[in-house]
Order: structure tokens, then sequence, then C-alpha cells
């Protein structure tokens, strides 16, 4: 059974904490947060935890084997490289740092002493991810065309980051889980109404072999939306986050080129030169997993049975290699910047 | 009473000719078509118009005050100018034409004849865009922040246009029509998959003053989506054109920018500097007008009383300047065009 | 090819005569109507028909085999009476009679003359009940539990029928059609406000094998409902025909009886006597038929190929029957009137 | 500051035990059930809090003021009355008891001791039923012509009751609280399918003024429904419970009775007597209150104020009057029940 120590009970911390502790093996040991009153709360909600405001007291503990690091995204990577440094395994709040280069090192780091990274990707772990994982990879979608994705509401400003650093960490995550052929460049369009941060974003991520995909991030929409469409040559699948049941629908539809000849006179701009399929609709049952307890599971079965997690620093670094590039390209209002 | 000639009975003209044949005044006189079939399908239909396979009779006919030129995109600048440079009246499907020094030549040529050119955008005439047109000049929704549009189905392939010049019109068309802040750039994305022109597009508009229009067009979903959302500082509207009744909806949601101060130790991401105001949820009720019918009355009108059409040659080429600049990005795959 | 006389030319008589006169076999020869404006309206649309305000002249010509009766309710009775003595084939508009005596005897005589009747149940016809029919006879949902109708909407209010003679028909036809059990009992409650007839009424039917059958019928809803729920042993089917896709969904839901027993305490409520099944939703695609062109075309080849039509006369007193029991209970504010 | 016991921790009580505990004032001092196990788990999540496998320790003990009881319908009655016997106010999960003449019973004892009855009708105490409330209070729906409810999911079945008395309670409180007219009479009919009680029924309450309320309660739905329809004289209302927002929508819609005539040929059978009104709809924002939050303390409240709880006994036997009748209605299969 390892021991972990959590760094940050904000507002994410709390659900990390309460996760961990569930599990039959692995253990929380300590919280530090900078603010004494979130430490009163968690000793109250579990009164065997070690509390501190110095994270130094769990970085450098002999009797911890992984740290949660569960703060604003501009510490991840100080935080992180002392863990490591100390002989930590980590767990890392989504997005796993602020820049590139950070990952990078970080990345490195845990390689040389043989140390695991995991990002936490929540949203890997749903039953929904997990099912058209297992669709895509069955090859029931067939070719992907493309991935398109919608999430807005009127959401949380944030005063560190933009919302594509916020909001599209999920998206590009889930994206790079189910897509694996190679994202190339970025393309990323937006403005700031409200803070000086960009609230409403629009990202496109261009792949080889013609497949694109486009992240919809916005702040200050009246309605919330959280809808993917997958669009593959044999089926189609829409993903629609907010349904309580049904989550997930493939559509039998799509269209074929065919040798279609229009009727030669040039006029008729509408002949087919694509059939179209139109067949039945299936909404597979998912699992009902929560899955970030399954996330923090995998995390202690990959310490426990030295295991690379496929959400590890590596990947995260992607994801954080994306973000850039769309701030990038944000900064030229809407240039292509290859990954 | 005027007189009109259609040109082109394919898959919109049919609803031109009832439409403008449906009205008190104004009477449809001749229709063309290449194709001799279509044309025993209109005179079976209404066996008091004149059929013929020449466009030029109705062109040149001394009878004819208007014509309506429903034919592919290609041929509208040549069948336009003819028509013009006969003394006739033109009504135009969208998109005007092909592009931008065709439609300033036209534009020039009605000027100088002093005729009308009224191009087809139908979606300006519904109940729905009357009443958002209404909303946003009357004040309600406060200053733009962003208009966002989402058109997407398994659409019919068009062999003559990519999707971005069949869906867009539309869209660019409204958005044109109920911003007045003025569009400065494009940015356009996307990808072909099926037969050689994009089927998946992703369009950004900048605007002065921060506004920031989007548009999402798909030949290949599997679902049908027609939403719009336009964020106000003071409203927020979501427009879904699918839904039976209650197209529009208002929310009285916002944020507001506040002198709000976080903690002080750096560490909480969440302090809020916004305040957000979630208040109630308003349909309002809207005309029931046939979109086409309102419209080629509206033609009629302009012509007989002398007045400038709102959709006019001027503002056709506003959308043909701007589907010419998504082309243009989209051959960069993304990269600011300048309009 | 038959000929067909068509009494009625209000609400529902256009769509009878485009139906006929659509197909290749089968043709309108003659339209009455007491109304000599709808007539001009008829002689406008077709004027290869003839027209005429008496009625006798149709159902007393040689040249006609088959009269369609839409008109009143109260007027189905002596027209139908009359088309028979006359050696016509009927088709007549539902409810077939407004009540049972004289339903069975016009099934009477049409037996004794070997002519057809069939009662106008056009959602029959529809791609939805076809295939729920099919995946009930095909053992799809297992033992049927319930059926369970809900057609509510600001509706067209009638004077000669209260709101079960009007909503009901059509509801209780795809019933009967569904179900092979035989309805035993109707219970029916309900209630008038505006016009003295009841708007809102609610009709429970009784079959054998606990089979139970519901509908609630609405003329004064704000919102269209028309969905249905068929509870099986083995699947449940859910019905809904606003969708525009997707009206049928089945689900492999259900609960099984077991021996579980509780904690023997005598406390527990919820101890569980069944098991629960959850497992995937699928929606078949649906045949894209225009029902009454369905329906309309049956009706002729009936006639042609001296077939019994599923939706003959007798089943249409089943219905009859049903309504005038459902009346019967109303007057008792709800009662069991056996069948 | 009052004194609570908790009888029964089983689904509902812990709910109970949390708010109640919750509240600034008014504390749980002690908790019983007959099952240990549940026990262990309330003291592992209140230390503070005495557990008992002896009601009776509750039920004696000087040091408690109140006591909640929830635990099976079948047991209410004797724990209610030893509780008023041993002077504690009592809140008691809905329904209040198995049969009217036990709550009578208790009511009468309440009264003659000044003590407190209120019964667990949560819904009550929900942003949406206190808006409606206010609404139709206010006069906005005018005078209210029928309440129309439907309750069905894949629900839990229970062992001890029929789904009349698990599921409607929760809609005749509603109704009885919304609607001041008085109900007369009930029409139950259902059916059993699987453990021998009813798991499908509707029933049918008719008040007077021509008021009619219908309840469709089902455990065997495959989905899940939660929708109340209200028809008001001047406007509609729907309460769609499992919208996240907009759970209620106020439709300016509406028939009114006119005196108009027919076209005198009797052959119209859509002559409008009745002219129809279609407005804005309109959503207003709720009270984002935790229901049981909001009853628990309003509880404590009655009791330290010595008010009159307008869910008190009295009210509570009026749902078990009406499930009473439901039930000897079922016994006939639809006899009206006078109440």
């Amino acid at each position: 059974m390892i021991s972990i120590g959590v760094l940050g009970y904000g507002y994410w911390g709390p659900n990390i904490v309460r996760n961990f502790q569930s599990l039959e093996v692995g253990c929380v040991k300590s919280v530090s947060d900078l603010n004494p009153k979130v430490l009163t709360k968690a000793k109250k909600a579990y009164p065997s935890i070690n509390v501190t405001t110095d994270c130094r007291e769990i970085l450098r503990s002999p009797d911890i084997d992984a740290v949660a690091v569960i703060t604003p995204v501009a510490t991840h990577y100080p935080l992180v490289k002392e863990a490591l440094e100390n002989g930590k395994h980590v767990f890392v709040e989504k997005p796993f740092t602020d820049n590139v280069a950070r990952a990078e090192e970080l990345v490195e780091l845990a390689e040389k002493k043989n140390l695991k990274i995991m990002v936490d990707h929540t949203f890997l772990f749903t039953g929904a991810v997990r099912k058209t994982k297992e669709l895509i990879d069955g090859g029931v979608l067939g070719t992907i065309y493309y991935y398109d994705s919608m999430r807005v509401n009127l959401g949380l400003f944030q005063t560190d980051v933009n919302v594509v650093w916020d909001l599209a960490p999920h998206d590009l995550s889930i994206m790079q889980y189910l897509i694996k052929t190679k994202p190339r460049a970025v393309v990323a369009t937006g403005e700031c109404h409200v803070n000086g941060k960009e609230d409403v974003a629009y990202i496109t991520v261009y792949f080889d072999d013609n497949v694109i995909a486009h992240f919809n991030v916005n702040w200050l929409s009246p309605v919330k939306v959280r809808t993917t469409l997958i669009g593959g040559e044999k089926k189609m699948l829409v993903w629609n986050d907010l349904e309580p049941d049904e989550k997930i629908r493939i559509y039998d539809k799509g269209v074929t080129k065919t040798n279609g000849n229009g009727d030669g006179n040039g006029n008729n701009v509408h002949e087919l030169l694509v059939s179209y399929r139109m067949g039945d609709v299936w909404s597979p049952r998912l699992e009902q997993v929560e899955a970030l307890k399954a996330e923090t599971q995998y995390f202690v079965e990959c310490v426990e049975k030295d295991m690379r997690p496929f959400n590890d620093g590596a990947a995260g670094l992607e994801i954080v290699r994306m973000l850039e590039a769309a701030n990038a390209s944000l900064a030229q209002k809407g240039g292509m910047v290859y990954l």
C-alpha cells in the first residue's frame, strides 16, 4: 500500500482526497494548502490525515511514496520537480504545466529517476470515453474523418488562464486518446470580453490523413453544451455528456463516393456524386463508473505494479504542446502553428 | 403589376415560382431551364406560364420587368449582367456571385442603370431573424460579444462549391444583418474527405470592438443542428431553428467585471473577478410568416416603389467578400485574411 | 382501374383526393360537398374531376366503384349505407360511425353485398406503427404489459364530438392493431371546461392477461405531446411521433421476479424481490412512407384483388365500441363498462 | 434549540439526519434502527450522535423534543402514536399512515396534546413548487382547469405498497398544495405484472368547479418522466422536473369561448366556437434551495415558534384519504369513490 500526499485543497483537491481515500489500497497521509481554513475542513472530514501549510513537509517526507499536485497550473512545474527530485511518483492536475519546455524537463526527469507521472485527465476514465475508445479501436466507426467538440457554459472565469487552457485540456486529451493519427498543426481564434483573457475561443487541429478536429470553448454561453461529434467512414458517433442516459449514440449513416454522372447539361448542381446511407441508431449501455475513482485506482496500480500509465507525462506534454500552439495562434489571430 | 421571368427550375426554382405566383401583385410570365423535363413539370403546375429552354427569350423580352436567377452560382454573373443590360431588375439566389470582382461589377452596373438587385437570403425574412433583429436594435441584448452558429447535417454534397459556399451564406447574411459593427478579417479551417471539396469547415470572422463570429458548417454530420448563440452584455440569445415552437430563447444571464480581490495568497485560481447574473428565460412568440413569400413580396414592393432593398447587391457583395476570404484562408489552412 | 367518388372536401378531403389521385391505378372521378366554395377550389386543383353539391349524384352513379366518405361522423351511417346499397365499396373517415348499432348494421350490409369497408385509421400505415407491429409480432418485446399513450395539444375544438371521439380513435386503432389480447372493459374520466364537451379525458382499457392500456387526450395542453410507451417483458418501446428522426426507441430494460429474501427483520421496504436489466437502446430506421398514400393504395388493391383489409368495418366497429363505452363511463365519471 | 431523535436509518433516514444536522438550530441527538449495520455507518458519519437498536430509548427519552419517523409506512401509526403520547413533536415520512382511521386518530391526539405533526412532502419545498404556488395564488394562471402529472421510470419495486402509495403521494401533495378547490372523488385503474402489487396505475381526482386532476404512475417505464401540466384559463404551465434549468415554463396560450357561428350548412365540423391565444413563453428563475434542508428548517421553526405547519397532520391525512380511495377504486377496477 502506497502513501500519498496531496498538495492543494481548493476546488478539486477534496475530490482527489476523497477518491484516494476510498480505495482499498492507497491512502492519503497528508494534505497541504496555503490556506489554513481549508485545512481545518480537511481535518474535520478526515481526522486521521495530517495537514500542513508547508508543502515541503510532504515533498520531503520519507513516508510519502507519491504526491498529488492539485494547485494552480503555474505552480505545477516547481512542485512536480521537487517531488520527483525527492523520489516521489506524481499525480498532477491538468494541464500538466504552463509551457512545453517545463513539461519536457519533467518528463525527462521522471524517466531518469524511473518515477511515474500521471496527468489527471479525468474524462478518459468515464464510461462514455472508454466505450468510444473501444468502438474506434474495434473499427466500428471506420476511418475517422473529424472530431468536433463543443464545451460551453456560463463558466467560472479564471484569473490565471484563458478559456482555452481551462476547458480545452479535457477535449484535447480525449481526442488524443481516441485518434491515433498524428496531430500536425493548430489554428486558434478567439476574443476577450470581460477580464482581458480569451473567454470565447475556437481551435482547429490538423492531423495526418485529412483528419481534422475542432474545439469550441466558451465561458460566456447562456446554455451548457457538452457535445462531441465524431464522423467516421462507416459510422458516426454523437456524445452528449449532459444526457442522463444514452450519452452516446452511434449512427449508421454516411456517404460514399460514387461514379455518378449528372445530366450532362452542366445545369444540375445537385447531381449526386455521393450516395447516402441512413440506417439504425444505437446507444450502448455505458459502464457506471465514477471516473475519478477509476483514475486514482489506476494511478495506485501503475505505481505498485510499475506500469506506465497511458495518461503519463509524455501524453500530458502533448496536450501542453497543443495548448501552447493554440495560444501562439491566438496571438496571431488565427495563423497556423506547427506542432 | 410587374412581370417576372424565372431562370432555373431545379431544386429551388419551383419555390420561387410558387411564391411569386401566390402574390396579389407580381406575376411570373416565363420560366426557362436547360432541362426540358423540368419545364414540362412547370407547365403542368402553371399552365398559364411560358416555358423555354432558351433563357435569352426571357432576358431580352420587352414584357419582362424583373428576372429571378435561380441557377448554379457560376452562371450568376453572366445572367445577372445580361439581365441588367437589358434593363431588368434582378432577384438572384445566394451566393450573389462566385467572386468579389464580378459582384462589384454587377453592383456598379445596377447602380448606373438604376435597377434593383436583391440577393435571396431567405432566412432574413423568417420570424426568428426578424425578432432577433428587433431585440438587438432595441438594445435588449446590449453590446454584442459574439455570434456563434452551427449548421450541420448529412448534407447534399454539391459538385460546384464546398460546404462553406453552400451553407455559410445563410449564417453570414444573418450575422451581417444583425451585427452592425464592421467585419475586418476572416480565418477558416476545414478538410475534404469525400469529393475533393471541403465538407467540414470552421470560419471565424473578426469585427471591430472585440466582436467575434464563428460558423461551424458540415455536410458529414449524423445529426441535424441549426443553432446560433448570440452573447450580449445584457442578455444572451439562443436560436434553435429546429424547434417547432420556441425557436428563440432570451436568457437574462451574464457576467460583470468586478473589483473583487482574492485572498492575497496567490493560491486561489477561482477568486472571482466577475459576478454572475442568472435570471429568467423568455421565448417570444414569433410571426408565422413563410419567409420566401415575405421576401418575394418585398422584392416586388422594392421594384414598384423604387426602394433599395436591405438585402441588395451591396449586401450580397459583402457576403461574397467573406466567402472569398474564407476560401483564401482555407487555402492557407488558417491564416487571417483581411476584408 | 377503379373509379372513386369522394364525399366531403373540408379539412381532410383534399388529402384524400390528392392521394387517391397520385396513385397509378385508382382515380377520383367526382367530389361532392355542400359548400360550393370548396368545390371551386377542388375544380381548380383538379380540372378533370367532376364536382357537385349533391352527393347522391356520386352515390348513385353507375361509373363509381367506390366512395370515400370524408364527412362529419354523424353523417357516416346514412352515407355509407346508401353507398353500400348502391353497390359501392366504401372508404370512410374515422371514427367509423357514431354508435355501435349503426356500425354493426353497416358491417352486416357490406358482408351481405360482398363489398369492402375500410376505415381510415391512417396511423396504421406509418413507418413507426408498421415497425412496432413487426417487433411485437416477432416477439422482440415479449409478453406485453401495458400500452400508454399521450396525445395532447392546444387542439382544434370540435363542435360535434368530445376530445375522446376526436383524438382517441388514432390511439385505440393503433393499440388494437398491435395488441392481440382481447379488450374487456373501459373506464374513462374527463371534464368539460370550454364548450360543454369533454376537452380533457383519460381512458383505461382492461384486457385479458393483465394487459392494460391508457390514453391521455387533451385539447387544452400548451405543448404538443404524442408519445406512446409500450412495456413488454423482454423489451420496452417508446414512440415519440414528434421526433423528426428516431421516432421509435427500443430499450433493453426490464425487471424479473426473483426469489430474493430480505434481511428478515421486516424493516427493509427496499428488499429487492425483482432484479433489473438495463441494456442498450436501439432506434431502428423507419420506412419513409406517406401513410395516407400507402393506405389509399392498399384500399384500391383490396378492392381490385378482393382482399379483406385489416382495417375493415369489423375493426372500425371495435373502435366505435370502445368509444361508446368510454362515453358511457364518462357519464358515470368513471366506472367500468364491459365491452 | 430542539433535540431530535430519528427513527429509521435506511434509504431516506441518512438524508433526514444530514439535513437536521446541517441546521444552525436543531440537532440530532439519537438515531435508532433495527439493523445494527446501518447504525455503525451512522456513528461513523456522526460520531457525536447516539445510536440504538431500541427505538423506545428515543421515544421515551426526556432529552428528545421531536421525533422523525423514517420507517416503513406500516410502522408509522404505532411509532407516531407513542411519540405523541410521550410529548414529542413528530416529523413523519410520507405517506402519513397506511389508512385514514389511524391518521385521524393521530391528528386528534396531536391536537389534544398541542403537539406538531409535519408530514415529509419534500417536493413542497422545491423552488419549482414554490414558484408555481406563487403564480397560481397571484392569479397568473387564472381559474385552474386541470392538473396532469406523469411520474414514471424503471422504479424500485417495493414490497409493502403498490406504485400508487409509493409515487402518488408526491403528486397528490403538490396538487393539494396548489389547488384550493375541494377534491370530491377518486377513480383509479391499474394492473399488476411483476410482484402482485399494481406497478402501473392511473388516478383521476374530481374537484368542485370542473377541476380535474390525473396522475400517471408507473414502475415499469423504460424512460424517466416527471412532468406536470397545469391548464389555467389565462395561462398554462409545464413543469419538467428533469430539466436541469428551466424546470417551469409558463405559456401564454389558451382558448376562449366565442359566439362564432358556422356556415349554417351543418357540414363544417371545424367551425370555431373558440378563439385561440398563442403568445410568449416564460421560464422564471427558480430559487436554488435544497428542498429537504428548507423543510427540516421549517419543522424546527414551527416547533420553536409554535406555528402550525402547512404540511401538517391534517394535510397528510387528506393525502392518505385519497390514497385509500385510490386503492378502493382499484379494487373495483375503476369505480368512483367519494372522498
